[in-house]
């Protein structure tokens, strides 16, 4: 590697400088401080453990996503970590082992082998909240509200807009149709990139009813405001009960949604399978127009637990703390910064110690180093005591 | 692995629960803070970068405890960081370039191969403070001031001492002793381990001078108080000015520290090579009885920006943060935790909103689930009006 090359950071990798460093502290404590007031107590995994309970339960694109080293002590394969949520179920699993309702957040770097996608971040600062041991439709709520409240403090308020879909409708309709494996695999590729075109080929291709075909064809049309779900009723008519009772529950958590955030637009995906081999109720995304991507998502994963060990239900989301803080309008405050002369004076270092404990930032002078630009007052001797004076 | 292990951590790797996570959050918050009212501006360098930026002019030891992989992307070698000081060199040198002081700081997870000394953690949580681009003792006095403050917020005043120790004193020395690689290596081991009983053998079979035996003999035993540095005069007298310059250095800056912190225990240790390869000038540390190992560390190192092409002079100090939580005696203060019904009302929902937004933890109450045992009061209806009541 050539001199110059040394100071390059890895294709996808980024560091935070000042000020955007302290941008990204100032929100993390704020929203850290949110999930406390609602009682989600703050854990800090490794960034580094055994692979195969970062893997857990959460299926093959984690696996691919996940940089691997051997351990020089025992010889296992580690992972560094790429999604703190597994991490977060085998501590409520395994380390709390509460029975009741247990409430976790926690903010920190993740590594991804590959970027999600081209230009994204290889190194997000993730950030989340999980709820487990409760499976009603109160936790979800309750997760949703703090994924709103968490866009809000972050100053996403005026465009923001979540997404809501649940895996059943996908499940329940997998049931009828009994398609192969090789069969499934295509259809979820067609649904994850929005290929229609090519799904008409796909679904006329198929050896099943003329019923499920039209399910099959409709599914990933069915993304839009309320009348999605009218339109999914119509259509999902003899689908297997839990087909129905997805787009109920749909329904019931928009209601309470909307209660909570009135301003907030929903929308609707039925074909919305995030981390379908892990996510087994709702699934939802926060989107804004600044943003290509979604900038917070998250979902039920009852099951992730029983693989530790202990099944228990779970619901949570996450987000990358980056890009809120890029999506913040929040201007940092600069506190007034006060030069201080390089003198060994007691009252000079007393003064000194006692403006920073008063949060002003007061900074030497060292002798011969260029003086501090951004400084607009100076400490000065006047009449045998020391006093700040503007520059 | 079998299924009990796989929530077992690696060996030597930690992770923090509630409450000691939100712990070391509040001892972060207050240390990052009390670094920016010094004027040192926060950075997050990534916990993985290229293998060669990681050990640019950090010698050997770093070497062997960084664990490596492979970048799938570009093939190079990448390194998960095992020390953040090299990439704080490398963002003064090449990312913000600025030509006068910049003081920098940081915390973030690191992750050493194999654990520094047995029981030792291999993530440690890095937290600490840089100063570039000035080489006279007003930048040593300010790092080693700021890290005695750290140390004060972090609530380890009392028993506090630090040791102060100069790289010159030993470079010196081997100016005149002219000794063979292996020689200056094995010398350097029996240093490190403060191997004495090894040390007059060793000494004895040197082809050298007496009075550098004896010179070499001494170093060793030259560490206690004020009186050390009398006696290395004496012994030193015919050292080459660079031995002496350093001892001279070493009483001015304890004098100066002495004018800030009457109360602090100051040690020297002149044959202290902590980071030998990377260190060039004064070293030092800070310990406390409760505590086995330094609890925190630093010196100056005015070479390591040269190999990324621009050396500037660098004085700084890190610590493990949470062995800082683990020495504090502060008690986490809980705020009034409030238990809510899980009702669609809205008035209980803004209710809510307000406790929370003033600091006050609501949890609500989940349908089947255990309520949360650690709530004082909870939120009833009483004459159509939402009320805290004491439990």
């Amino acid at each position: 590697m050539a001199l110059a090359d040394r100071w390059l950071l890895p294709e996808g990798v980024q560091e935070l400088l000042p000020p955007q460093a302290r941008r990204v502290e100032l929100l993390r404590r704020r929203l850290l401080d949110l999930y406390q007031h609602w009682g989600y107590e703050q854990v800090m995994p490794p960034v580094l453990e055994h692979l195969e309970s970062l893997l857990t339960g959460v299926g093959r694109d984690l696996d691919l996503n996940t940089v691997k080293v051997t351990d020089q002590i025992s010889g296992h394969t580690l992972g560094v970590r790429a999604d703190i949520t597994p991490q977060v179920a085998r501590i409520d699993a395994h380390r709390l082992r509460e029975s009741g309702a247990t409430r976790l957040c926690y903010c920190g770097s993740v590594v991804h082998a590959l970027p999600a996608q081209p230009l994204a971040s290889r190194n997000p600062l993730q950030l989340g909240a999980e709820l487990f041991g409760h499976s009603g439709i109160e936790s979800d709520v309750e997760v949703i509200s703090l994924m709103v409240e968490t866009m809000h403090a972050a100053g996403v308020k005026q465009d923001l807009s979540i997404d809501l879909g649940h895996v059943g409708v996908f499940t329940g309709l997998m049931e009828v149709a009994q398609l192969t494996v090789a069969e499934k695999d295509r259809y979820l590729d067609i649904l994850n990139r929005k290929a229609l075109p090519e799904l008409s080929d796909f679904v006329a291709s198929l050896q099943v009813e003329e019923s499920v075909k039209s399910s099959l064809a409709a599914l990933p049309t069915l993304n839009g405001g309320a009348e999605v779900l009218v339109k999914a009723r119509e259509l999902f008519a003899d689908a297997p009960a839990q087909v129905l009772e997805a787009i109920d529950y749909l329904e019931q958590l928009a209601q309470r949604i909307a209660l909570r955030f009135p301003e907030l637009d929903q929308y609707f995906d039925l074909s919305e399978l995030r981390g379908y081999n892990y996510h087994t109720g709702i699934v939802f995304a926060a989107y804004t127009p600044a943003f290509g991507q979604a900038i917070a998502k998250g979902g039920r994963y009852d099951e992730i637990g029983r693989d530790f060990g202990r099944a228990r239900p779970a619901t949570g989301f996450s987000a990358d703390l980056k890009t809120l803080v890029e999506l913040s309008s929040d201007v940092l405050q600069t506190a007034q910064q006060v030069l201080a002369p390089a003198e060994e004076d007691s009252a000079l270092l007393a003064k000194v110690s006692q403006l920073r404990s008063e949060g002003v930032r007061v900074i030497y002078a060292l002798p011969g180093a260029e003086p501090a630009s951004e400084c607009t007052a100076e400490l000065v001797l006047r009449d045998g005591e020391w006093v700040v004076i503007d520059l």
